[in-house]
């Protein structure tokens, strides 16, 4: 399911846990495509503040991690669509955690 | 037990999990302080790829989000010891889940 592509030092879970979605907009990038969010437009939309540039490079790194996949479609104008992995459906527990913790606090 | 100090635009709770754990070494902190690791001096020897500069800063953002408490021994030489607040304890099932999620992929 992943081909191991994380430094040899983060030795725990919870080190690659945030190597992988550490990123500023990770969390909120990976919670918009599971809400069905596919394409690069779409996603700069819904993260306002964030730069397209930053986001666009986040996605990389999430796809880099096999979290994400990116889908170009062979047809004019270009179309590219991004859906979670199995690894990315994974982590939604992790990212239904955090948000339960959020409200609560 | 916790004193909104999160800007109005951090709506959901995902939101404000980020803004609370988001940065880059406050999940080992939180786990490091979890294990019994107190003083600044221990922490810093305990994140050796971070500056105790900026792992100081990280310790005053957790401190200023409640999720731990700094206590200041009035003694020659000055002691400081963190511990996590009932805030702070709360959010280490998060830090459980990202470790158990790391250790799976």
């Amino acid at each position: 399911m992943y081909e191991k592509k994380i430094a040899k030092d983060l030795t725990c879970g919870l080190n690659i846990a945030i190597e992988v979605i550490g990123g500023k907009w990770k969390a909120n990038l990976l919670a918009n495509i599971s809400k069905g969010l596919k394409r690069p437009s779409e996603l700069h939309r819904s993260i306002p503040r964030a730069s397209a540039r930053m986001l666009n490079q986040q996605l990389s790194e999430l796809e880099f991690h096999s979290i994400v996949e990116k889908t170009i479609f062979n047809i004019l104008p270009t179309k590219v669509e991004y859906a979670l992995t199995p690894g990315g459906e994974s982590i939604m527990e992790v990212l239904r955690a955090m948000k339960s913790w959020g409200e609560r606090l």
